[in-house]
């Protein structure tokens, strides 16, 4: 497998249903991915033990939960939930949500 | 502690002397840093077995070597070199050169 080289702008997709996940790197490691949500769209909040998450705001804003708080992160803001650590995001605003999205170790 | 939210535009640091790392997330399972160059200034290519790490271009644009490749990866392109991987960077132009790098697991 050679050298991937993904022009993220490019790889934005979104579904009317729910939010849409598009994978980039998904390795033995570790997931990148992007998050692309419609005005409402959510990822419900929830946690996951021994698993750290970076949420990296590519364009727009939404409100996005780590352990009891709650903040609007904008573009170009980065925020993580650590291990453990109850996390979500909303898209409360009425332009497109666009994250990009690590998380490591994968869970088990 | 509570939840950090870090504007990564307001966190670019560039030393004349070499490549300056920034460290935005230091958690028990990832390194999330930035990387900023000046023109000319290198991460020189090397390998660690164990993790991966993943680059995205902030701003600007450098040649990446992932193994035994070398290509340019531009604003908003990412890339990444798995476990065991020669990797490294060059800022070969004449702007200045931020990337977003993630690395998990940490090194033991």
């Amino acid at each position: 497998m050679g050298m991937k080289v993904v022009d993220v702008r490019g790889a934005f997709e979104f579904s009317p249903e729910k939010m849409k996940k598009v994978s980039l790197f998904d390795s033995d490691n570790l997931f990148c991915d992007l998050y692309c949500l419609e005005p409402g769209q959510v990822q419900k909040v929830h946690s996951h033990e021994g698993s750290d998450k970076v949420y990296y705001v590519l364009q727009g804003q939404g409100k996005v939960t780590v352990g009891t708080e709650e903040k609007v992160v904008s573009q170009n803001e980065i925020t993580m939930a650590a291990s453990g650590e109850d996390h979500g995001v909303v898209n409360h605003t009425d332009e497109k949500l666009i994250m990009l999205v690590f998380m490591a170790p994968k869970p088990a």
